[in-house]
């Protein structure tokens, strides 16, 4: 069976597969949740939220694909099974019920920030091991930030 | 706080509901799964799997969002949530490897034959308290058995 | 001159006719009122409303186009004609004023409740004698019924 | 509540606010007819005929939905409900029954002769008070003018 | 050798295929009479008929693929062979000749109600085996019968 | 009743007149035993196969309307018709069943084989008496004979 | 100052030089003549009339433009003057006045079988001294008599 | 035969059917000089003023069909035929020669000059007698002195 | 160096001429403006003002390239730097902070009722003058008035 | 009120922040001055140069908008207020006046020279406070570098 | 392994792969030397010539693929390996460094002669054996010879 | 004549010059040999990869352009002709012949692990002399990477 090989040594594919991997997780898990929000949404905000929400969705489907397809690019396997991402994932759970527009506000306000921070923990570990991930790492960081300072402009 | 109402009496928003949420978990986890195989496929038709199954995760999330937005219009909160997938879902999951194409061509037929009969059942409990709910899941139907088929075809 | 002619006999075209008739009515004034509301409305949720309102007016000019070309195709004349509108509607309507936001949405989500819960009806009451035209009306109701969710979870 | 007030004075206002009310009126009873005639007609020119209805129904609610806003930004309710449009119309009404080729090209060509003469009316009042009014009525009269060749050019 | 295997039991599927292969041969020989008349109506109204005949063809091309693939995902082998179709249609066939429009017109307006009255009895010999195959058809009823009405409304 | 004349003489009408009725039966049986295959076909190529043979149908279409289109231009009319089309065609047929993936090659290869044959010497015919149909059939062959290599090609 | 020249000798630049003013006055005037119909049709087939014009009005400036580019590409000066076509153009004038259905279909019958005979000696006169040149009018060839057949069919 | 009328009186129709008249003269041989010109420019600005050419016929051709179907509207036949074109346009016309890039921009400098000159007296004269048409030439005259800007800008 | 001129006298160009420049002011400080409050604005109506500005900010460039390119054909230089813009307004500056949503909205509803004064002085002093600016001018009033609506009914 | 913050610490945001003001005052004025340019250059090249400066004007637009908002997902409001731009611009302002093409190229290759080295200056201070900053403005370098280049060779 | 085989004789075969072979060189090199100018050119003519020279590569490298797979559909393997191309060329090489505008016309002016002069060629020794190969470079030269003007045009 | 300077100094720029120059001849001989392989390729799975090497052929030409244009940004001569290309290139050469599917997956495996090192390299090396070139060769590396996966995973 073909076996995918990348350009990186043994130490640098780890360090950078594993970022990957959460990376990966923390997107899935975003996309899965703002889907959640997106559906059960509910107050006067509702229709901005609702559209911004799948905006969110977009974003966060587009760069998990990208991810994870460089896992692969770097012969390691991604993981994006609904268990793996519900162990894995570090993103609080709304509970299953309506949710009122200022709550998701502040749920993703909240979410979002550490998503971030563990962006950045990647972006600084990849930067010497592979800066190919590195940059593919900092797009995802500029993405999010922006809709972190969106869902913060609305509280 | 807001609360959605729907035309539906009780029992009959009940029985709806549920069927609702099984297809959405069902959606859900075929759109991950997919995408999983979508990555980690290998052997010579690698290119016609990859780009099939990534046709295959658009059609799970093209129906998961309207069975989820179904129920929401009944006034039942749709879950969509990782862990929620991953407790509910019956679909059979493929390690975290790299995957033959004829091992994926084997999972997704048996994958879609269990998603089929399940929403035939769907189909049939719906029929009765809500034949809007009915006609959405047949729509459903018609485009998963049609997968079905690609994926024989290909054994 | 011609005379277009159907596939029902005469009781099920009286039937049919008749629910295509209705449906015509609440489509066209649906239409109507909600671009009343488009151009009165005020408030500081004015802008996601008058947006959403746009949306409401293009599902129902689509519907009314639907069905009234159903109804012709069984041989039966619809009628759309302002006077026949304004006399058989059983929507509520606004004032010739400035509407506050939240007023329309609490009138959107009454009128729309009316207009399900008469879909309702005529789907139960064309499924014998005319299966497509029950169709019809089951995607009329879904469209209808995903609209009053709209509102009612902006409240 | 919201009060919206334009640039014009009391008296300009007055004025405009007519001309724009009774433009409305004649722009959403022509979408009316014309939809009417374009499910009813029959005869051997049925195609071009059906088509061409079509065509008039996009401009009219295009200007029709134009001419409200202006009255809007101008601070006049407009008034656009089915009683409303049925009681100041001065359009014919065709009957409930399918309408032969020639008569509706015989209706149209009166019909708009009538719509017409209104409009360069307004024209004439509005030039003075709010040449922004004017110029967008004139736009109107340049379309309706168009369409009254047309069907004069195929009796 | 790969075997399709559909949800049908051997009954059920026995029914729903009949239907369908009557149905495509029906849609395709409806596609083949509808381009022989593109190509070969003349009279004054040619250029209206010549078009719609092309709209015609591509109604029936894309439903016949449907209900082919339809077939095909039940376990059920299609034949749209030419021999197959020339022997099955029950459509009457227009010489080898020029066709006069209101020939076209009268030939289409007959062929189409046979087409229909076939069409209705397969939705409802498959309503019960198969409600997916039944709306599938059912939107191909839809279809026809508007084309039905608008040959007659041209006579 | 209209005549529809050409620019050709009787003989040089009655040879270019052949070519494109021969053309235009193996054009449409072309495109309908590529649909054929397109539904039937099995085995571990079915995807790239059956996408290439939805490319061939769409050739074949294109070009037999052209050429049909030219027929009668030239005021011959073309006979498209189910039995003319099953009665003159040479293409060898498949039956009615599953067909491998090695056999939809080996039989396209052959069928293309003969178009070609029969093309090319519908080209040596009309090249004197009628350019502008020779042009045509050349712009045929090109395209017929590109797909030919790409059958033969994943021999 | 730049002189163009082209591959061809003296002569044969002559003599495809001639062939392509002749194509251009041909079809400057075509369109012009097709505009001035397209204004001044009336009767019951104006609308289909009026469309198609335009259609042949498209396709006569595109050959235009490209039979002038051609001319220029071999170094010959086309010449567009509204003077040189008027006064080598050999297509009937209609009058400035109102022109009927039935005339403007005989008018364009006549004025394109003209136009045919002289594209067919052009044809036949430039395929000897430059078969690109040939090719080119042939595919306008082809385009005339389709157009030709047209408005044959419509008598 | 039928008889186009507009709402003008008879001599508002004739002030304004000889402003529009005068219009379509100029812009029909603006047409045909810029393409003149488009083909026989050379120098080494040949290229952009090619494209600029091309962009000026389609404005020419755009608002040529504008005021020609304004003066139908109005009941007068406009005239666009080579004839009356060449007899009536103003316009300086170039030999039959190449061009070089510097006299193309002063030739075109020049004839735009004497465009926008007999427009301006044209909605001088036209603003009382028919406020549309005087409209419908404003934005002549805005693209033309536009154009006559650019010319200018590249001397 | 070339030397634009236009058609208008010298004391009508000048009148003109600061009719241009003051539009060109106001319309490109309105974008810088609508640009600031776009980046800067917060609360809970952030996502439908900040599209919103963003709307306004496409209207505003757009009439300022078209009131400039006026100016330039007819002979004056517009003036768009940066140092001109900011001594010559007269729309109100946002500090540099945060903007609350509803401050926003009290900005622009004051900012734009000056640039309509403005705008409705310019267009009364150009009309003898130049109709064609005036009718420019009138358009860009149409659209400020517009938002000026938008912004005042979300108060 | 909203407060928006970022994930850099106060030094690393002061930083960056001083760098994305720069930048974008750098872009505004830019964009500025490119519409000034296109709007007032005269000369045998104007037509190319008019339209690579609205390239340059797009170029600046869009990049001044991502740079804004990076600024308010760090917590820095974006100053772009006339007054600010007008006052911290270090560009070369052209006078009000025609501007030959020659020295609007010299003006741009010497613009954009200073623009590259500020930018430089940027990438090098923010590489690490912030590298998604760092990669964004790399990203407006490599436009600005090659819009600088191309300035250069058409000296 | 497969072995592709087309309709020619060994003969034709022979003088057509030749002929293919030889506009595959000559196409692909000019793409390459086209891309060459269109990053070195340098002259106040830069950017007209550099927008040009890349529709001359898009030119280039669609039709090299018509040739090469024309040559494949003839079971010829084509060649256009780099250094394959570098050998057989004919076209003369610019010097690695910059190049100046009027030498860039000049350099294609002659570079374009000679592939016209081998395109004849090769068009009249492929007439006989194979016509369809003929037409195909017909359309290569046509193309090609319109580039020859233009670039002559502009010395 | 013009001399294109960009921002490094002497030492920085040969260093980046030197990698775009070799990053260029990498993906020109790329694209040439993928298309030599398009062309040329045969077996079971010819479909997909005649596919996927068009797309690694754009992938290629798209990339190489924007080396090419960063290095002239540079001042630096880009080289893209044959013989350059052919001299420099490190890529392994197929034969002129046909090329079995499975040897085309193991050529462009091991051709795109040398293009990757190479690329990596220059990544290393232009990191400090200049980010932007750093930056762009990065998006050359995740794209080929990428490839290189996808053609390792369908060995």
């Amino acid at each position: 069976m073909a076996q995918i090989t990348g350009p990186l040594s043994d130490d640098a594919g780890k360090i950078v597969g594993e970022a990957l991997q959460g990376a990966l997780v923390d997107l899935i898990d975003l996309s899965l949740v703002a889907k959640q929000a997106h559906w059960n949404v509910v107050g006067p905000h509702f229709r901005p939220l609702h559209l911004q929400l799948d905006e969110l969705v977009d974003i966060a489907r587009e760069h998990a694909d990208t991810v994870a397809e460089r896992a692969v690019a770097l012969g390691v396997n991604p993981d994006g099974r609904a268990a793996s991402v519900a162990s894995a994932s570090k993103l609080a759970q709304p509970d299953r019920a309506w949710i009122e527009d200022g709550k998701v506000v502040a749920l993703f306000t909240d979410l979002l920030e550490g998503v971030i921070a563990r962006m950045r923990e990647r972006i600084a570990a990849t930067g010497e091991p592979d800066p190919v991930t590195q940059d593919l790492l900092i797009a995802v960081a500029q993405d999010v930030e922006k809709q972190h300072w969106m869902f913060q402009a609305q509280r």
